[in-house]
């Protein structure tokens, strides 16, 4: 699989003909094709009407469905139905269910009910997806397969089950080997917290205080692992079995598993991109900024999103799910503006998005998502969103081939320093999603294009600045690349600040040669460390001792940017006003609105990752 | 059952016998007497002392009781005491209580610890019925007779224990015949959710993401049947056994069964009235509201909760409980305003009601509602409520007869569109009482007398105007009685939005000829629609697509108000100012504050339900 | 044991020599003692390495550290492991932990992981406790034990666990021997509660709605008097074997156990003081005050628990952990201000402390709390704190010896009050220490030094005026004592409001002659009762009956402040202008400020509790 040198966007659309009438999926194929769609994506949701009794197949239906889309011209991408088990499945494997964290388990009837650690439950996931590949595989019209959906939402990466107690004691005792390793590595010396066996630790969850976050960050990746390797068994199922790219469709906002992990072993990224949902619930902007944006979105987020699994998929990414129009699941759920949903599209594409498709075809009148627009409305006539996205395709398809070139900015997303510092965040605000983003957006207010790099990368190439803002632990291999590289790194705050057995380094963080943090302090929302020329240091102050370059001090005369080389150190988080003038950004999000208000210009995405022709 | 042409207004009282020493009682019934009350409440929570072991009966203090208030010259109303089933009921059936949402037991020690749907609990609740109804059911001072006590309150309808879902999969059973049916109607397809037997289907709770609306609707359907059964077992033991009324005692805003459906088998509605405690535990009137009105309460809660429960008692209602001082139970609870206690009851009276009873006589020194005021004071004498009641009586004497006309303007009010709108609220702000009791403030702003109207209401009369703001879905002679009458119809938003199964209709809604709702966005609280004219569209906004008139569109030159003849629709959910505008209402409630300062003028009425000699 | 005459103030530190290689021992001592410390606390959480497996010691290490310490000329602190059992006893024991009020059991994997009333458990901790006396209990070094660790901590007194509630049965057998007895002192005939069995009786959690408040409140004294036996139980187990001084370090605002009760069988209290951490996780203050003091913490916080464990300790007590640094806990952890570490020790000082030790010497690199500071960073330099502590150690050793005296004022605080208003706050913002706290506020601003004085005082001395405000229940001898005192006694809002059973006084509060609270008002935050003479009533407003002589009436005529000979009665809850008017106190926290930011002052504690030489 390489990345490719070039490529030519196109659109797409998901379909669920489980949900209508056979007659119906002639006219909706020619509708789609007519539209400028080429891709459909189908069969994710469909496992108990392929095997409603178990080994009980009804094979007739989807034949002829893959049959009539494909006739028709359009591209399947076939998906393995795993993230909705069938009741019977249940009834099977009781303990097949994830448990929340208060211990809770989390029944059928809704989606996604199963317990990454569940063993036959994996067996069963790796059947189903064999039986489909063989049966599909070498289909000419399935030209891409998605395995399962939408991993970790609904918050079920974590699952404190006794099956998953089982498993992360299986773990443990394969990372530690014998107890007494594992108890020194822990620290349980410091509350008599020592064990004697492997079979007596629990899940760090009802606990009478915080557990060891030693203990708390073995679960995370613990936790992560299972993703990869539920993932990996459906990968290595169907690999033998066909030719076509394999991928999955990730969701906005999700760190529970580590995606580069899980990517590694597909061939393409994919993400599920709700502009005016996620802005609604799971947004830290504040409520003038959600107002104001409320019918467009928040640029970067969807920004921000393209560039990290841009990434995850080793340059090659789609738009899997793009908001329509109006979604159901967010506390409020207006509309977009009359222009957004080809905007969002093409932000997409100017990132470097191969596909985008729009989720869904025609509106559901039934179950959970009935409120959720289509590109046409229940009655099928085509929706506001659906309009649009007829414009685009024949807009599209005068564009020339697109390449996707690297960014002179980099940033380093960590993952497992999203866990890290969640079981320690040492303030109630401390976020590292948070952390990376906020510089995010401050590289975009300076107009510069931005790749994601993951932490286990060896080289930044010829890129003129890296940033590193975080990180809980140095891989060595990411260290020899900072001390390797010709180009500017910024790190800090808290970048290198625990070992990976989340301890303190014994020459304290953050582990470069004559800079220590001799101690941190956190700051209320409302006390904020006010700097000379501007801007704040808000939430965490480091205090630093060093033999580096001050370049600038707060008015209690302590270092806040500190520079040896080609090295600089943050001794703080900036504020955005701080953030812009470390970074030269304008600190105004004028750019924004006013496409949002003209909805017909692309400056939308002027410091967007670049397009070329 | 006829509704009494004229009546003249009681009043009475709530009235323990077992927590005083029999000495007391004579003495009690006198001073009630003397006071004016002709009513007296009492039984309702005496299990424990009328059957304190199983099948063994204490009768002589209940006798005895009953015989020293008859004679005084009171009218007795009996209840059956089921609402607090004694610990040894418990200990024989230990699964008859109720689960929470979190499926966590709701042990003995308080209240209302029973699950509806336990059956052999509701033939212990027949047998003590039908055993009081033999004992005291021809009494002659027996003159009513009170089922049970405040259903639903503390959150009781709903349960989770596997007595309600057994009992939910019976109900299934006879609803859907076969599972088939029921997977095609909930469209149980669309997350691979398909059933194989009923006794699959769990309760909707604790599922991972949010359950199929279907599944949640028929669950807050049978909960709602059951309240209506259990009720209804009791009538039907008690009524060969007594020629007096049956009734219960409803509570405020508590809306998780159907009113309509247990009133049908009673013969008076009555409620239990704390305006303010109810201002501070369940009003949505803002901090501003809620503190100018802390010692008089909203008026229009009650007023909305009398013209309710006089459609539940089909024109026959009481105030059962009406607040007298300070109670226990509200966050804060403050001393109603001089000359509030009569107010309240003479708010009552002119909305018909023919008894209003007060909670209760003596504060009592003990338990859970020491601190709740009564009548008397526990040192026996007066309170400030006992004196205004004393004083009210007197006045009470000097009335003729009233009667009750019907109100020119009525809206429906259905329970099933409130359970549905919690099912899928689309947006967190939506609430479906909320949005009739606006409706309902501004014809009262307006100087209308509202009359509430179930939804199987087949013919409006002669009456003005009908609102059906809301409604979940069409009963066919609704949807009759609509086209067939002669005044006015205003509907939406929301109304016939889905069908009885809670899907779309084929036709979009609102299932009227020549308007269809092709989409719907909802509005944050800071992102209002404002209107050319004044006032604002909130929280809900629809696309209309239609042959009607457009009365009224907004800045966007979307239609906000339709009208097709006498037929008219409300394209979103307006806010006061709008409502003012559009109703005629002056949105002040001046007239109000100034009442409540006055204290002895009835101008806090003239709005409400006509008072005619 | 005796009060000291005199006193010289010592200092000391916490030390863990489990967490470090033995080789740093030697060093660390003498560091200690060359900084001028002379106390040093060791062992209360190492139980998993003095008994790795049950029954097989390791003294070695104990020993030798011991030894170190000692020979290196430091008083040392032996403490009893028991806040932290090591696993094996969990699995021996696997219902000694703590279920939570949602009936979780609370799990291994942190610390206090025990029911207080888990009778095996206490057993263990007798042995381990008689073990380490016999062992230690003459040993010259050892010239202090602490028993256990922060009892309470992490809501840790009350439990809802099988084992608890069988005790609470067994605790109500012996309180009231028969179950009518108890069916009526509770009052169980008000919603048919009455029991037939002892072992009927649930734990007051998990009811429909809230339960009888006299069952609510036994179970507090239960829960209670179960931590009093626990401690009783290893003070009789060590005091035969040791004749230093035994005592207990309480933490800040736990309130859930007596500590007087507890505090009766040791020698000495100590608590734990984290004076910004306090403000940030359990203070009452605004957020202004909270934004303005985060660098120094609410200085009154400090002295009222200074001045309360000096009455818990009959005038001996210590601070056992004192604050050096930023903490890890509280949602948010600022550097204290310049000289701050230093001020608090010297308030400490100025209130009576006999020892002020910090809490810890060296941070820790790994567990719980690697981000909370020590004296040493983790690389072995001197942390700011500890630059501060090794000054302040200078500048005591010129102090002559200090003595204690009685304060002119007096407040009397009671535990079960706290208790009492928890269960029946009657407004959701009543809160006891609350009440209390505002008080001893006031007294600080108006200039007065205060002593606290338990509910069982029974001669207030020659005193200028005692404060009993919000007290539960009557005492026989405390109110003999108000009679029998020639100075002033202030009592109310809410004093002596209900009996021992949680009744209604049959004669109405508050039990002084020719006084009654007739009613009771609670007042939302925005609506409080404005005085004419400046300041307001908030939250609890009384009514009152009285031939007593009105000192103050607010604007509606009402009693607000009344007098008769030397007793005071205040019927509401005054707000600080209202409290400074009438205790003559300024309204003005500027003396504080200016200390903090002048840092060497002592005006900072010219209001404590007098130091004379
Ligand atoms: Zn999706
Ligand atoms: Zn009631
Ligand atoms: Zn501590």
């Amino acid at each position: 699989m390489t990345i490719p040198k070039n490529h030519k966007p196109a659109l797409g659309v998901c379909y669920y003909p489980e949900h209508w009438p056979e007659a119906m999926w002639g006219d909706d194929a020619t509708r789609m094709v007519a539209m400028g769609l080429s891709w459909v994506r189908i069969g994710e949701f469909a496992w108990s009407r392929i095997e409603p009794q178990p080994s009980e197949f009804r094979w007739d239906w989807l034949d002829r469905a893959i049959q009539t889309l494909g006739d028709a011209g359009l591209k399947i991408i076939m998906s393995t139905p795993t993230a909705t088990p069938p009741r019977w499945m249940v009834d099977r494997y009781p303990d097949m269910v994830a448990w929340d964290r208060h211990g809770r388990p989390r029944g059928f009837g809704s989606r996604r009910h199963y317990d990454f650690s569940h063993a036959e439950y994996r067996e069963e996931c790796v059947r189903i997806t064999t039986i489909l590949g063989e049966r599909y595989g070498r289909n000419p019209h399935v030209h891409a397969w998605q395995l399962d959906n939408e991993y970790g939402c609904h918050d079920t990466t974590l699952s404190y089950s006794p099956v998953a107690r089982a498993a992360f004691q299986d773990w443990l005792r394969d990372k530690y080997k014998s107890v007494a390793a594992l108890n020194d590595r822990w620290g349980n010396v410091f509350w008599s917290m020592d064990y004697q066996r492997f079979d007596q630790i629990e899940l760090p969850n009802l606990t009478v205080t915080e557990p060891n976050p030693a203990h708390a960050m073995d679960f995370r990746r613990f936790a992560s692992s299972q993703v990869v390797a539920f993932n990996a068994a459906q990968e290595a199922a169907l690999r033998p079995l066909t030719d076509a790219p394999l991928l999955h469709n990730y969701m906005g906002r999700v760190t529970d598993f580590d995606h580069f992990a899980v990517g590694a072993n597909l061939d393409i990224a994919t993400w599920d991109s709700y502009p005016l949902g996620f802005l609604e619930d799971r947004s830290d902007r504040d409520v003038d900024f959600k107002r104001d944006h409320r019918r467009c979105g928040d640029p970067d987020f969807q920004a921000f999103h393209h560039d990290l699994y841009r990434a995850v998929g080793k340059g090659r990414w789609w738009v899997m799910e793009q908001q329509p129009g109006p979604v159901n699941w967010a506390p409020h759920n207006p509309e977009p503006a009359p222009g957004m949903v080809r905007l969002w599209a093409l932000e997409a594409i100017a990132h470097g998005a191969e596909v985008v498709c729009f989720f869904r075809w025609r509106q559901a009148p039934f179950a959970q998502e009935q409120n959720h627009a289509g590109l046409l409305r229940p009655d099928g006539k085509l929706s506001e969103g659906g309009d649009e996205v007829a414009a685009l395709a024949n807009e599209l398809a005068g564009l020339p081939n697109l390449s996707i070139k690297a960014a002179r900015t980099a940033i380093v997303f960590d993952y497992a320093s999203q866990w890290a510092w969640e079981v320690q965040p040492q303030d109630a605000q401390f976020d590292y999603f948070r952390l990376v983003y906020d510089l995010y957006c401050g590289l975009r207010r300076a107009g510069h294009s931005v790749d994601i790099l993951p932490p286990t990368t060896t080289d930044f190439g010829d890129r003129d600045r890296i940033f590193i803002p975080g990180l809980f632990a140095w891989p060595q291999a990411l260290r020899a690349a900072v001390y390797g590289f010709s180009g500017e790194v910024v790190m800090g705050p808290r970048t290198g600040s625990r070992t990976d057995d989340f301890k303190f380094p014994m020459t304290l963080p953050p582990g470069l040669a004559g800079l220590k943090v001799t101690a941190v302090e956190t700051l209320r929302a409302d006390a904020h460390v006010t700097l000379q020329d501007g801007g704040m240091i808000q939430i965490w102050r480091e205090r630093i001792e060093s033999t580096w370059d001050v370049v600038e001090a707060d008015l209690d005369g302590r270092s806040v940017r500190l520079s040896n080389g080609h090295l600089i150190y943050w001794a703080g988080w900036p504020d955005a006003a701080a953030l812009d003038r470390w970074l030269g950004g304008t600190a105004s999000d004028a750019r924004h609105r006013e496409t949002v208000s003209g909805a017909t210009s692309i400056d939308y995405m002027t410091a967007s990752f670049s397009v070329s022709p």
